[in-house]
């Protein structure tokens, strides 16, 4: 998967923020980093250790003197700007830019502009689509590495989303029965210490208790936590 | 809707992470932030520093000293972990959390952990339940201010549905009528300039324009630049 798609960053400011792309590369299985004109050396001391466990992508990031040169591996490249631009390019939504990344023979190569300023028009010109991630509208700037994570985010859950909805899963809850057992048991101790009388309360009292016991969604050790309680309480 | 929501950090390590978190805040529209038990004096100028133009979120973050205070404010509490842990606590799917987030009276406190550590079995044990953002299995170890912004982002995409599909706009594609009337129009330039000798290429080049220019999408401006080639070339 990830060889099909690139992370470009034109003029980074901060090797601290291409640490921190690097490690959101990885965090989603991306591993090809292209540096465009770094306004530092790179690479250098931060960028390697905001970037934790993904040196291995700041190894091999490749720095180019220009754009053209940084987007000749891809096929196609999507460039991420907070606010819409005088330039006649197509503005994609997230839904579009889901379609587009399930393209066959696809090498997309995703840009990203400076800190301070973002892509230029210039920068723009090169690429075939605008993506602007859904913000706020009253304050849209995202810091570098934010937009990278959202991005590489919105990839791997577009192309895992089976593997994703899987990834939910319950308690371990103990069965109705060891849990009906305890009721039962807990109400013949209250039964014995007469806190069902007078009678007519008995009914409501175990509906009560049943509510309770049941809506916990015990586990087993929690439930011969829940027993050794009621034990030591009844006690004499 | 921010007001329904907080953003809670336990034990955080680095100002500059607390900074990037009130940012990522921002940018989604959220405000409230607690912090426990920091692990450095706050605020301080790292995060003010990187929360850019979130001041207002650091200036108004309360510190406390432990999860309980903390939590208070909240009647749902959904603690991030990257990895699946040994408690009995529900791990909730990207699915169910988006059901939660859109429930009625809802002040959900969204809590996570130290950077190194992440939550304790302890901390996590204060919670309803627990989320883990997807990620490659190969490096699930996200940066923290990385986990807020995901999270925000998930929040603010589930609850503004229909204005971010909104958000799509094309191009403003010149009329076909504009565009084949330049098609024609360089046709005919072309004819005095013998390109369809022998006659039998006439159609399949005639084809070829027509592809080339009607795929450009031009807006009126790239259209008359378009004109101003075309007529410059063909010039004696």
């Amino acid at each position: 998967m990830s060889s099909k798609f690139g992370i470009i960053l034109v003029k980074p400011q901060l090797g601290e923020n291409i640490g921190a792309c690097a490690r959101a590369m990885k965090n989603f299985g991306f591993s090809k980093l292209h540096i465009v004109e770094p306004k530092i050396n790179f690479p250098n001391h931060k960028a390697k250790a905001t970037s934790v466990g993904a040196y291995d992508i700041i190894n091999k990031a490749k720095v180019f003197n220009n754009i053209q040169d940084a987007i000749e591996p891809f096929n196609l490249v999507i460039s991420l700007s907070a606010r819409r631009r005088d330039i006649n390019k197509k503005n994609i939504s997230l839904k579009e830019f889901q379609k587009i990344i399930k393209r066959r023979n696809l090498n997309l190569g995703l840009m990203f502009g400076p800190e301070a300023s973002g892509l230029s028009n210039k920068d723009l010109s090169f690429s075939n689509y605008i993506l602007q991630i859904p913000t706020s509208s009253k304050f849209k700037s995202l810091n570098l590495s934010h937009s990278v994570t959202l991005v590489c985010y919105e990839i791997f859950k577009g192309l895992n989303k089976k593997q994703i909805s899987k990834k939910s899963f319950g308690l371990k809850i103990s069965s109705k029965s060891k849990i009906s057992s305890i009721v039962s048991h807990l109400i013949n101790l209250l039964e014995k210490k007469d806190l069902f009388i007078p009678n007519e309360k008995k009914h409501s009292m175990i509906l009560n208790i049943n509510n309770l016991i049941h809506r916990l969604e015990p586990n087993d050790k929690e439930l011969r936590i829940l027993a050794s309680i009621i034990s030591s309480l009844s006690k004499k």
